[in-house]
């Protein structure tokens, strides 16, 4: 096994990171390997925003739900969906924003939007933790998204998607048990449900032992359950309008 | 600079394979690795199937736009984002579907399942290529997702997202140029229009000098002129009625 691939499964989320701050090459290999990530017919349609300010960076923890640990870390990324680039490269041709239009409210353009940030997000984190360095990813950035967009100053066409922090590991947890490969990983065609819940049942044993263990006892969850409990409380339905507020409106 | 970093550095995507089929120690590696990347509160919510048949291929390649390397190449992952594991295990809890459905149905979860579908695949890539191998994204295999589905029996709330030709490189392309650094990426808050666009000028005396040179003098274009094509030439503008096909009406 290579030390990419060890990096890669050795990937835990930290949340708990040591006051001090990345060097500027640091950052900037970490950008660079964001945007070597592969990106949908080149428009690479996504923006990073590092925060350093920390008057800034208490107040996005604060509406991500109180995390502290978007405030205390070596770094913070905030990684956009950016269509407003393309418009304005567009209209830099000339071209009206009216004739644009059905391309920059497509579902489709807004999917690639996703892709493309997540790509280089994922690049970024890698990279960052083949340097030594910890990260874990805020999608509680989302709680707020007017409040983000309004202190962050993002345009129309730009949404935030979520955060990352990055920075030197002052604590290290443990590693995440992840679904049974059969569960993820379908062979020719989508598995049967009836395979799938053996799959689930095998994964909840597995899952409850993992927390019983890590909390002495005191926990013992099935992954099944912790899906239910998630689906029965609905988050973020304000997205959609908060979308159309920055004319993405997901035709 | 270490090796993951040179590694990331130095992607660019591969259209032409050998016919050398990977080996099945090799794509569990690729599969562990897409599933060592962060998942938003632990919902995995996506789905890879690995396609062999040739038949399969030879189809899947025609529906992405008749692109040869889909067929032929070393494996051939279909990244799906997937809701309906989840809505099944909360089923296993005795959760009725009507009291998922606000979860199931919102833009949140959606675009949930596109960064972590997304991040596996990022994942998937970097392994991939730090084995010596080569990759190619295939969002073509957007272009007839109802068509896909049925070939991979895919049912409701899963969605095709893209695929992911893996393989033994042929014939190794140039990398492709990015945007300036301080066009992607921003410091405190977003960039101004006007800075924006001295960045974007060039960013096209760059790119245009890059296709020049690629080309012998044939093509010489600007970014912000293929962006403007692009986005008068709306694409896949049926995924919205696709995606509520698969009772996702991103509420």
């Amino acid at each position: 096994m290579n030390e990419t691939i060890k990096t890669i499964l050795d990937h835990r989320s930290i949340r708990s990171f040591q006051e001090k701050e990345l060097a500027e090459d640091q950052i900037k290999l970490i950008v660079e390997s964001a945007q070597a990530a592969s990106t949908s017919s080149f428009v690479q349609a996504y923006t990073i925003i590092g925060v350093k300010d920390p008057i800034k960076k208490a107040e996005l923890a604060k509406l991500a739900g109180n995390q502290a640990y978007v405030a205390k870390n070596g770094h913070f990324l905030v990684f956009c969906l950016d269509l407003h680039r393309i418009q304005l490269a567009a209209a830099m041709e000339g071209v009206e924003e009216v004739a644009m239009l059905a391309s920059l409210r497509s579902t489709e353009l807004y999917t690639v939007g996703v892709v493309d940030a997540s790509l280089a997000a994922q690049n970024a984190s890698i990279a960052a933790e083949s340097m030594g360095l910890g990260i874990c990813y805020i999608g509680g950035l989302r709680n707020e998204l007017d409040q983000v967009s309004a202190l962050l100053k993002t345009p129309e066409y730009v949404v935030p998607l979520f955060g990352l922090c990055i920075g030197y590991v002052d604590y290290r947890t443990d590693k995440k048990l992840r679904l049974p490969i059969p569960a993820i990983y379908h062979e020719e065609e989508y598995l049967s449900d009836q395979n799938m819940k053996m799959e689930l049942e095998k994964y909840n044993k597995d899952i409850a032992a993992y927390y019983k263990q890590r909390t002495g006892g005191k926990r013992e969850d099935r992954w099944t359950q912790m899906m239910a409990k998630q689906l029965l409380n609905a988050k973020r339905l304000y997205l959609k309008s908060y979308l159309a507020r920055k004319k993405l409106t997901l035709e």
